[in-house]
């Protein structure tokens, strides 16, 4: 049985544990998918792609508001999927061949199971082989969540892995959740020609965000989709291209195609883990402590299969915890959880950071909130919007800032002063008044919703 | 002769200075056209409507970039700029409205000029009036600089006063000047469909800017305008509507119309300040010290009349301070023109903040440059970006951010965190480390320009 000093589980964002400071080591890694992950290959990175693409779209279709004559012919969907992925499977192919090639590194392309504690079965194209390792990362990732009735209806249906890739959109898609993927595939599908249906339990889509953003956002969108909110789908019928989708409350959804985007489970439980030693949340995540330590001597996680924020940003910092903690046993770092800002790029865009209102009220604290809107601010009235906002927290007297929430073009760049501020432990006075805000840059809606907070001392000037 | 306490001459941001906090007081107000002033009636705002218009044309001409089939008609030059003007003509008669009915501040619609220390005859429609203040606050502005052989020419020319306001845009447009305000109306002109020639004295255009930034905007625009640089127009011939332009090398321009973009001079020569003992510099910008006071007791200036930095946020700024100091002569404060962040709303867009690589280099200092591209971040990729870029400047060693310099989409909203760090000391290492960078935001070019910088000490994750 071969021995390594190090295996890496998943070459996603594990991948980013190994640098040529592992060089003097023999490290392998287990990859049984994809080269750089659900990131590069099936989430942020090709949703981003498609969604300015339907951005596009919209800004065609949309400029009579600004007096601009234009139109719409299409948006050639296969052109831009192949576009799209014509690039990223491209960067993957490039992953994979510089770990085939770096000569400190074996990549074994497989499945892998725990044998026992540190030692692992690889089951490859070419067959099995037994492996075990000193230290072992464990960043296997996780899968889209699918719910009984569509199991059991053994009908066709898309994931979040799949639908981006597909040869030609829906004429009329069912989106079975309501959270961030499906509002930015249902952007995407919608600009390229879909009629869209959204089937959420919640009675507003986007649920954990601030309940402004989240009640605003679900306003707009009924506007442009078939919203049924408060359903559940209980079964799944018809044939493939023409399912039926029946609801809790007895209604029905034609569609010719599901995406279903309801959450995602860990994939730990592929892993055999028990054979390792390696505990488990009820959820499924891996148990690891503050430095991505699991319960097993040896073995570390990072990512979607262990973490308690699955965001491509918080895997990053928990590789490169990793990559410290690894070499480092008596100066262990910790990554921070705490105050992780999110975007969610639909139409508008979203970007969050910190508490949301509803959990300040929950928590009983004494808070203030400061609003602008962007059709308050100049650059807002060149964009001509009118729904787009920005919403502080803070805490009342000192001014802490507890949490922003921006809805509106720009939003995921707009936020970044308020995270910076907050992670540092500036206050909102400060943020508002020591730095100049460009005029007329959409940052003033920023600078705006900081000066509408009630603080009860404001510096001078 | 009435007296007041108070009289602002100049309802552009000198309009800011007053709030309730006056109303104890007898406030006057001289405006001799426009209350918004430059920025909201000929200035920031109208051309970042119009920009932000050419920008949605442009959208729909290079949608095929996206693989979105989409064909511009037209810019509807007159209601764009109907759309533009209605509003913030609008927003000028609110503002004038909202003056002439606060019982605390009177209105004269006039000029002023000085007859004594802290005395004015205003001549407006109905006569002159004579008055005087025990404190004056000079806020007059500034005009478009006009060079003899135009005026010579006895023809018609058009500046950022006028040409926003005209009814149609000319087919061959000749732009005099390569400045920030070139750069934005060429691009205005040049989506509305005029061929735009710009002549410009200097080698590059946006010659202040970071020498990477003004090189690579030359080069695009070379692509998309008739660039004469180096040039200088000696000579106006021709007639109205036809027009020859001749060049300091014998060559010539024919232009149906000509835009004059060359610069600003401050109006202090329309107040006969020597009446009042306000002292100015050779360039005609009033004196003032560091807390906005002339050399005359009891007058303030702020604003393009007397600013280093004749930015709209500047002088807000120093209207504040101003309001301050007016009423707190024992406690007074300072405006800070040294972290001065610009942006020029051309395209692509820019956003500059502290030095360029140019002014370290002159001052001697040991410099590390940080650079990424937005062809080498995801979100970069999602826009098809292949031009854009972000550099910083560090002191090498400490990491302390001496400037920053970007240039591409949302370069003006990218900027702010850069403009926070250097405002409060936050160095290099830790505004690239401490907070996350939402991934795939197009924050993370700057994250990325940040994580380039030779830095000697780099913190662990």
């Amino acid at each position: 049985m071969r021995e390594h000093d190090l295996v890496v589980i998943g070459a996603g964002s594990g991948n980013a544990v190994i640098d040529d400071s592992f060089a003097g080591l023999d490290v392998a890694v287990v990859e049984e998918r994809w080269f750089g992950g659900t990131c590069l290959n099936a989430g942020c990175i090709p949703s981003k792609m498609l969604v300015y693409t339907a951005h596009v779209a919209r800004t065609v279709s949309e400029a009579g508001t600004y007096d601009v004559d234009a139109e719409l012919s299409a948006v050639r969907w296969r052109a831009m999927r192949d576009r799209v992925f014509g690039r990223l499977d491209a960067e993957r192919e490039e992953g994979r061949r510089a770990r085939r090639e770096a000569d400190f590194v074996t990549v074994y392309e497989g499945t892998a199971r725990f044998t026992g504690p540190r030692e692992l079965r690889i089951e490859g194209p070419d067959g099995a082989v037994d492996i075990k390792a000193r230290q072992i990362v464990i960043a296997v990732g996780g899968r889209p969540s699918v719910p009984p009735p569509v199991l059991d209806s053994a009908l066709p249906y898309e994931t979040s892995d799949t639908v981006m890739r597909i040869d030609a959109p829906p004429r009329r898609l069912a989106v079975l959740g309501g959270g961030y993927v499906a509002a930015e595939l249902a952007e995407v599908f919608a600009a390229a020609g879909s009629s869209v249906v959204i089937v959420e339990k919640e009675k507003r889509l986007l649920g954990p965000q601030d309940e402004t953003v989240a009640e605003r956002f679900t306003e707009l969108a009924r506007a442009r989709h078939d919203l049924r909110l408060g359903r559940e789908v209980t079964a799944v019928a018809g044939r493939p291209g023409a399912l039926r989708l029946g609801l809790d409350d007895g209604s029905t959804v034609e569609a010719d195609m599901l995406l279903v985007a309801v959450g995602r489970v860990p994939n730990s439980d592929r892993l055999n883990l028990e054979a390792a030693g390696v505990a488990t949340h009820d959820d499924g995540r891996i148990v690891v402590d503050a430095h991505q330590r699991t319960t097993a001597e040896g073995v570390f996680a990072l990512g979607d299969v262990c973490t308690p924020v699955p965001l491509k940003h918080v895997a990053n910092r928990e590789a490169q915890v990793v990559a410290h903690n690894l070499r480092h046993p008596d100066d262990l770092i910790e990554a921070d959880h705490e105050l992780v800002p999110a975007a969610v790029f639909t139409r508008p865009q979203i970007a969050s950071v910190g508490a949301t209102e509803q959990e300040c009220r929950d928590r009983g604290l004494d808070i203030v909130v400061g609003e602008a809107r962007y059709a308050d601010v100049a650059y807002g009235w060149a964009m001509e919007d009118t729904t787009g906002f920005c919403k502080v927290l803070a805490e009342r007297g000192t001014g802490r800032l507890l949490g922003a929430h921006l809805m509106g073009p720009q939003a995921p760049a707009l936020i970044q002063p308020l995270v910076l501020a907050m992670t540092l432990g500036i206050d909102a006075a400060t943020l508002a008044k020591s730095p100049y805000w460009i005029h007329p840059a959409p940052t003033e809606l920023v600078e705006n919703a900081l000066l509408d907070l009630d603080l009860d001392l404001w510096p001078r000037a």
